[in-house]
This record gives C-alpha cells, structure tokens and sequence, in this order.
C-alpha cells in the first residue's frame, strides 16, 4: 500500500507538502503543486492512515452503537438508521456491540471504544445511571441514550448524558384514543412486569386517556414476568402466556395496547390458540411498528418512532458534543404516529 | 485520561519499562516492578492507545462487516453470531456497514475499513468477484465470502477469498426429502428469479432429489421478481404475488419449498387470504430459520444452517490470514439441519 513518501515522490515535493495538504494547510501552496499531489494520491490509490490522524486528534471517525441484540427487529432498524446518519451525513461508521443487557459486557465494549479512539456512542442500555457509564463519561467518552431516563449529577444537578426517545406517554395515549375512538369499552395495556422508565410513562400515557374519556374503570393493566431480561423470543413466549391468563378472565378485554410489537405478536398466536379471534374478539395495537408488523395476519396496527429522525438527531449531538465538549446534554422526545393496519375492528357505539 | 508518563511517575519507573511491559517485554523486569506498573495502570484507569499501537503493527482489532441490509433477520443473526465469535474467540471488535447491494457503498465502505486500520471484513454480497473487491485485496484487505461464489484468479487459477457457506445443494435435498417423507405428491421450490450461485445451488438439490425419488415429473420451480433487489419487505410481497399465481394453477402443488423463510412468510399470508389453508392443503418449508420462523402461525419448518459454527470459522480464517498471508484461501461448506414446526402436515400415502 502507498504512503505519504510514495506520494511525495510520485508528485516530486517533499513529505512536509503532502502533509500540508492532508492537514488542509494549503493557502500558501501553489495551485499547480496541490493539484500534482492530489493526482499522485489518486494514481498511487492513497488513503490516509487515520490511525496516525487519530493520535493527533484523539479520535477515530467512528461512534459506537451499544445495544442489547442486533436481532431484536427494534434494535437492527435503529442500527441500519444511526448507520445511515453517520455515514451519509458526517462520513463516521459505526461499531457495533451485543451487550445481552449484562453490565459486564457493557463495561467491556465501553473499555474497547476508548481503545479504539472512538469517543462517542449511543447507548441503549436500562442501567444507564450505573458507574459503569459514569465512569466511561469521566473518561471522556460522550453518550447518547436511546429511549431511557435521563441522568442527573447530584451536585450540580446537570444532565449528564444526551437522551433521546419517544414521547412514550404520547404512546400509549395515541394507543388507548385509537381503541376507544373504534368503539372499544373494556380496555387493557399488557406488559412485561419490569418497569424500565420508557414503559411506566407508557402505561401513565395509557391510564391518563382512559381516564380523560370517563373509562377509568373499565381500563387495566396486565403483566408477567418473561423468562429472560433480554433476547429475540422471550417476548413472544410471554404473550402466548398471558394469552392464556386473558382467555380465562371472566370480563375480557375488547382492545389491548401491547407494550411492544413482539408481545402482539406472541399475543395474537395465543388468542388465536384459544379460538380467541383478532380483531373480531379483541382489537390489538402494538408498540414500536417493526418491519414484522406489517407482514403477519392480521398486520399489526402500532404505534411508530420516527427513528430515521430520531437517529439525525443522535448522530448530529455525539458529534457537536465531541467537537465542543462545553455544550449541556438535553432531553429530545419525539412524537409517535399511528401506523393503521388490519389488527383493529370498528366496533358498533 | 491517564496517558503513558502517568503511569511511569505513578509507578516510579521509567517511562520506557511501562512500554516494555504493555510489549509484552517483561522476562528481564523484576517481578516487584512489574506489579508496580501493572497496578498504577489500574488506579489511573489507563488503557493503552490502540490507535498507537496500531501504527506500528498496521491493524486495529476489528473486523468488518458488509452486509446488504441488518434489518434483514438473516443479516441481524450473522452479525450477532460474528460479534459473538469475534469478542469471546479473539478480541475484535465488529465495524458493520449496510450497503444495499449498491457498489458505491460497498466500494465506500472498503475504502474506509483501509482507513480505520481495518484489515479484515466478512462479506454478503453477489458482487464479490466485481473489481471493487479485488482492488481492496490488492491492497491488503483480508476477505471471507458468506454464503457466495469462490472467486478464482484467471492467471494462478488460485481461489482468491475464502468463502463459507451452507451446503446450498444439501439444503434443497433435505427440504424435498422431508416434503415427500411426509406424503407430499406434488412438490414445488418457490423462488426469487435473479439466480445467484447459492440460489442455483438450492434448486439444483431440490430438483436432483426429486428425481432419485422418481418425481421428476412432479417438481417444478414458481418464480417471480421481487421490485427491488435488497430490503426487508419485497419478499414478503413476492411471496403474496406468488400466492396468487398458485391459487390459480390448475394443478396445485401440494409441498412447497421456499427459497427463504421471509418468501415462505409471504406465501403462507398469501395463500390464506385466496383460502388455501398451510398445512392442511399446502405444507411449506422455508430455508434459513429466522428467528422470526418459530413465532407465526403456523410455525414454519425450515432448513438451518450452523450459523455459529460458521461465524467462528469467518472470524478465525480472517485473523489467521491476517497474521500469515501466506496461508492459501479455501471454501468451506457447512452441512445444514432441518427444524420440524407446524406448516407440513404428515399425507395418507
């Protein structure tokens, strides 16, 4: 592979020239010897060590992407969006690391960034206030987190990392208006039991509208616990599950917001095993709109992020807050919007 | 953060014996100083700079990976199996770059693995004898081929990348097989027109099993073309056109084989909406086993291939060609298995 000497030589200037223009120091440099390099470096197919950049500068153009599995649906979509918004608008690539929600392969993939030269990544992670991170963030790595609680400092009471989410409560409000508005009189948000902050201001989001609409008490919330904290199926087995416990209440409900697309979907395949139909017997909504929802019968009805603006926003602010470490993190929260399709029946007022 | 000379003053040692220790230069040291070193490294949280280390030997410890798109589930469980393979096994670290089956991307993301030090990338792709790819090799870059052609150089007749598959023709045949096992008179392999190498494998084992069996007359391959030539939903939607077009043969088959499990999901969608029951009328075996496979209804047969083994094998030949060039490229070809769910029914012989 060509380096910098070669370079030089190909264009008959000294190393020192070609370093200047690799630095963008070129105003005092004749026009004709700027272009005799720039020809050398595309004749002799030369790239730039950014390793050696990279000491100068101290990091690589490169974020991390730290989530739990790349083959949960949700996570591969925002993997492919930050990947675009990285590459498209600030040519940056992404590292990616499975962390199966267990601290100490978060820590290792934190440690491995610095190592690396990558100084800014998107979390997602449900132990975010943990010391892991803080100390990572005392180390000089600039975080994002996707869809969890903001962090603050006890002292100076200042935000410490960036978030970025949903309006999650602006979730299940749009979730519990669209049962209701299609004549649904007995409603229900089925969960998993664990409360991450994203779920509790979904159920809240949830409870507040049906309240608003005087459905207090014909509005519930059914839970259970999944097998494992992380993964691609357990979800599904818990619907299934709690499919079961649904087709035994003796008052059913005749809608349900899902916390999450995969739990519908495990929803909707124990209903159906129970000779439960959807939606002729109960209307589903789901959370999070997968590229899944669309393709199983019937299509998921579900509440949709906008994650190709969701991960603009994520890329551009890791990459200010690099550029100028002196900028506040924030709170970004961003409007759901109903994706209608076939798993929601009008209902007769 | 803490750099080189912190640790050396912490230590009290000459900066020179904190680099003979980070080089692995320790059997002259004295065991006490030794664990002076290696304890002001951990009190000053000091991680040494890989992007230093990196200048000298050339690579950074990451591989790449090129792939069409990870909302692809097929892609999203490849990364997730490499990710695997390469943290636990060696130590890398996984750069991923979604590439759309376009040759700019991939050529962009070639270029910019060169530039981050990277010198290794697994990749899916059907052009990988295109001059993109070569050029980078002639550059230094260590290839593995997943599931495509060997590339073979005109002049050496050498292979040029090793590649790792599943055993393409193998698969066909186990899905046949099975399909007529269970009393299936009139079987089908339902496929994307555009023939890659692994396409053609598929139907090829299909078809040859089919005639062993004395059905040669009674195997046929459906095909259609999908609008586009990568993503996540235009095979489900082929899937659904090709429903239509087999409702309305006269003579119907009664196993289908699919060329992927995200076709299968569109046919089985397809094919209840035109009244035609999966099994009952029509049993369907997918090929690849998604994750996503297990969790419609009705759960989809498939053929799997060992992805994890063949993840380790990827990640192993890169660094091993990585540390001896000299090592000769080879293919390797990896035996898939059958997973039995719910969408073949056992016929009357």
């Amino acid at each position: 592979m060509a380096n910098i000497r070669d370079v030089a030589s190909r264009a008959g200037v000294s190393v020192s020239s070609v370093s200047n223009v690799l630095n963008g120091r070129t105003d005092q440099m004749r026009q004709e010897t700027l272009v005799r390099i720039e020809n050398a470096m595309l004749e002799l197919n030369y790239h730039p060590n950014r390793a050696a950049q990279q000491l100068k500068t101290g990091h690589a153009k490169m974020i991390g992407l730290l989530v739990p599995s790349i083959v949960n649906p949700s996570f591969a979509a925002l993997a492919r969006e930050v990947d675009l918004a990285a590459k498209n608008n600030h040519g940056y690539r992404v590292l990616l690391g499975n962390t199966y929600r267990e601290e100490d392969e978060e820590q290792a993939f934190l440690t491995d960034l610095m190592s690396h030269g990558v100084r800014g990544v998107i979390v997602v992670s449900s132990s975010i206030e943990k010391s892991h991170f803080s100390e990572a963030a005392e180390n000089g790595l600039v975080m994002v987190n996707y869809d969890g609680s903001s962090v603050t400092d006890a002292e100076s009471n200042q935000i410490l990392y960036d978030s970025v989410s949903m309006d999650n409560r602006q979730a299940g409000r749009i979730a519990a208006q669209y049962l209701i508005d299609q004549g649904c009189r007995e409603i229900a948000f089925v969960t998993e039991t664990t409360r991450t902050i994203s779920r509790c201001h979904k159920i809240e989001g949830f409870l507040a509208l049906a309240a608003e609409k005087g459905m207090k008490t014909h509005a519930r919330v059914i839970e259970g616990k999944a097998t494992k904290a992380y993964g691609d199926t357990e979800m599904v087995e818990l619907g299934n599950q709690l499919a079961a416990t649904i087709s035994e209440l003796p008052l059913k409900p005749d809608g349900i917001v899902a916390i999450n697309d995969v739990l519908a979907i495990g929803l909707i395949a124990g209903l159906r095993s129970k000779g439960i139909r959807v939606p002729e017997d109960i209307s589903i909504v789901g959370i999070d709109n997968i590229s899944l929802s669309g393709l199983i019968t019937p299509a998921l009805t579900s509440v949709a992020p906008p994650l190709a603006d969701m991960a603009t926003i994520m890329v551009e602010r890791l990459i200010s807050r690099l550029n100028s470490p002196h900028i506040n993190a924030e709170e970004f929260l961003f409007t759901p919007t109903l994706v209608v399709r076939d798993s929601v029946i009008k209902r007769p007022g």
